[in-house]
């Protein structure tokens, strides 16, 4: 029996995809520079037993299995192998249960991240992890590649809300992990070895997250600096000072441009770098006129605070922007994603806009600054060889100088297809090798998002 | 040539103790009902050289190695096996690095708890995981367990501040897992995995550890209860209304009367559960007058805040003090260590005390109350066979109780060798499956600290 017929044994009709027109359409994630293949078969489940049917059949028939969310990862990590099952888990999108006792929320992958903010926050509480992407994203895909987000500075990553997992293995078995109790030390962390895995382990079906108290609504400043040195220097001592922000974010001049031109924001492009800080304290405008004097001190040329939480939002909105409105400056980009130690910030913006030079391409730079973590966007046109090959090299060579600043890689987008000679360079072989240890325990067939990671 | 000679060709003389006499003292942890083994040699090394010398040692001579820090471990899991390497690291307990801009540390494994902390509070920095024996435990036993403590209610566990470990593994490999930043996602999380599993899966011999600024001095309060189901009322609504206290631990009559027979504390012995609360935050005593009133709306019969921080600093000494003081009410004790959904909590509590009915025993509680972790201390005399196998039996109805709640056998303690049968049955055969596998990954030989999780 072929693999249609056999998942179709198993599977309600509208759950199956073959039409190679629409089969086509998942055949990548948002970073489209990654090479993709051809999937034989696109599966949207419903159940946990129809993603266990499926895993069933793909270990039956040797079929490699490519787990999706809303494939807006920008490493390739959900990209199509050739022949493979796209198993994308949009459908399987209920919430659960939100429980304000326990702080816990448990829901389906496909459940997208705003959706769950905003049900959760008709509870008073708030889910931290808050991608860019948040709007369309899955909780899925954010455990997938572990998301980190704007919040991240003051409340953590995805990671750290991940209490408890289902997942189905590649043999279609079905284990828990982890716990929906707010400690738990029973055995190995298998719940975290599976975050940021990249469905490269098992496939997620069921999720226990923790949940904090909604904070009061934040309110923002922006600083303006001349230099990336400066603003640097203002992060450091913002940090130093024992600071607590809700978010602490920069943008450079070409950010800035761009997001103005998309959506007429009027932020100020007369300077070299705006840094967007924000508390969500009790007493937010003490804490941003702290940070604005430690700004100035630093040598910021403006600060000014928002009037409202709707002008902080607004200022939110601006940086969210950016790499859509990058985007459009160029017919392709490449995102990075270097994340160094916060002390290292202005070296490694320097270093970036060194590079820019060098290579004489547009690199525009957003940062997530109170966590070191970096994304300068590599702006360049496909269709001349010469700029992609120094797009190419230049995207290397902000890697290389992210690690020599003793950072890594990839601060929160993963690796995917994108980063996979890199990741080797920052692990070494003897950790790798550990890496294929593990998948071959979980997946000794390398059914599971083959070719990603390592 | 024998193992002691070939250890000896790679260490100082002082790092080697082989008199049995001496070296017997090293056979056991805090959980001295455990089983434990006779060592054949103590190794205390001071360099990560040292500790690759033993492994290579251990792998070439097929002998088990058991890692130890201050063996305040109350599961056994730092116990000999007989014949084994005792590989004590608390000689390797140097602060290496503080970084208030990076807000990080990094340690050697032997660093005791207390002193990191103090160390840190220097720079205006806290490392917030306090469990009770933070005087004396080290923070490399602290990443052997995941260990928790009275803060975690509001500052997590152990496993949410190791961002990177340097490891060396069974064969003498040194490894180096996480990061130094912020944030980062370059491949499986091993960090997490190496965090609470009890020395099973290499030596800890170097940690980078987060940091958080330094809060407010916590003012607390006490709250007294007439039945736990008030108490645990109490907790529920404290939760629910959204507060962040730095503290909130429970401790029943027993518990507080023996901390006062050994300690003097003058706390109040009239009622059934007293309720401790603190918070740090810019205005504790709003927040404690908040959690009075909802104690009081649960029932509480009185509540008292404490005067000042030292009386506060009192009160948690007081908690600190209940497994020694609960120790000398009879020659041994059984501590139990389930975490359920705090929602459960007084189910829990409740179940307990009928468990102490229903096996005559003296059973004091304390608890993390809003984690919904619950030490249960089951007090008996090993003389007494009758009193031990009622004291076992009511131990492990504890924790099928913890089950049936939803919770788990261990919040913070770990499995060690007390509670491998358990694992076992929280984790299901898949699961325990799946951790054989990872185990035979980073020790194939199964060299480190056989015997214990699973
Ligand atoms: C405009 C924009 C802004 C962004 N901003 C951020 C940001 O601020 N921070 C950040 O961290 N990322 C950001 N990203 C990247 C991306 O949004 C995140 O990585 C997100 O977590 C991906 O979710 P997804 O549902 O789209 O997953 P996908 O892209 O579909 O999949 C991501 C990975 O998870 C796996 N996966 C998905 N679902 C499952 C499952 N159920 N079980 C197992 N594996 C699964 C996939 O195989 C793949 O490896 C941004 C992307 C865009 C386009
Ligand atoms: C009075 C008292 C109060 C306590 N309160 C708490 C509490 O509030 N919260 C809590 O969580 N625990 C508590 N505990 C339990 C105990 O203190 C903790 O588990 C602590 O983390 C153990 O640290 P240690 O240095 O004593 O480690 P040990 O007991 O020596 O070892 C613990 C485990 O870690 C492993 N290990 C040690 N060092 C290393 C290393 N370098 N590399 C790899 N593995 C290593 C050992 O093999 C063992 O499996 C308490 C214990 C007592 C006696």
């Amino acid at each position: 029996m072929d693999l249609i017929a056999r998942l179709r044994a198993g599977l309600p009709g509208e759950a199956l995809l073959t039409d190679p027109d629409v089969t086509g359409s998942y055949a990548r994630d948002m970073a489209n520079f990654c090479d993709a293949g051809t999937p034989a078969v696109v599966v949207l489940p419903r159940t946990v037993e129809q993603v266990q049917h499926v895993m069933r059949t793909a270990t039956a028939l040797r079929v490699p299995v490519v787990p999706q969310g809303a494939r807006t990862g920008v490493s390739g990590a959900a990209n199509a192998t050739d022949g493979c099952i796209v198993l994308s888990l949009v459908k399987m999108d209920r919430i659960l249960e939100i429980n304000p006792v326990d702080r816990i929320a448990v829901v389906e992958p496909g459940v997208v991240n705003a959706v769950l903010s905003r049900a959760v926050n008709e509870h008073g509480l708030s889910y931290p992890p808050d991608p860019s992407s948040w709007e369309t994203c899955t909780i899925g895909g954010n455990i997938g590649t572990a998301a980190g987000g704007l919040c991240c500075v003051k409340y953590g990553v995805t990671a750290e809300y991940v209490l408890g997992l289902e997942v189905v293995l590649a043999d279609g078995r079905l284990i828990k992990t982890g716990r929906r109790t707010a400690k738990g030390v029973a055995g190995y962390d298998l719940t975290r070895l599976f975050v940021g895995s990249e469905g490269s382990l098992g496939v997620v079906v069921r999720a226990t997250l923790a949940l904090k108290p909604e904070p009061p609504q934040q309110l923002a400043l922006v600083a303006e600096f001349g230099s990336v040195a400066a603003a640097g220097d203002a992060v450091c001592r913002i940090m130093a000072e024992g600071h607590a922000p809700s978010l602490l974010e920069l943008m450079d001049r070409t950010s800035v441009r761009a997001v103005n031109a998309m959506a007429q924001m009027g932020l100020p492009e007369t300077t070299e770098v705006l840094l967007l800080a924000a508390f969500d304290t009790p007493d937010p405008a003490a804490d941003l006129a702290a940070v604005g004097a430690l700004c100035e001190a630093a040598g910021a040329t403006q600060v000014v605070p928002a009037e409202n939480a709707a002008e902080s939002e607004l200022l939110l909105q601006a940086r969210r922007l950016t790499f859509t409105a990058l985007e459009r400056i160029k017919p392709a980009m490449l995102i990075d994603d270097v994340c160094v130690p916060r002390s290292q910030l202005a070296a490694m913006l320097e270093g970036a806009a060194a590079v820019a030079e060098e290579y004489d391409l547009t690199i525009g730079v957003c940062a997530h600054a109170g966590d070191g973590n970096t994304h300068p966007l590599v702006c360049f046109d496909p269709a001349d060889p010469d700029e992609e090959r120094r797009a190419r090299e230049s995207f290397d060579a902000i890697m290389a100088l992210g690690l020599r600043l003793g950072g890594t890689i990839t601060g929160e987008h993963g690796v995917g297809v994108l980063k996979k000679d890199w990741l080797a360079r920052e692990l070494g072989p003897d950790t790798v090798e550990l890496h294929r240890g593990i998948k071959q325990v979980f997946d000794p067939l390398g059914l599971l998002n083959p070719g990603k990671l390592f």
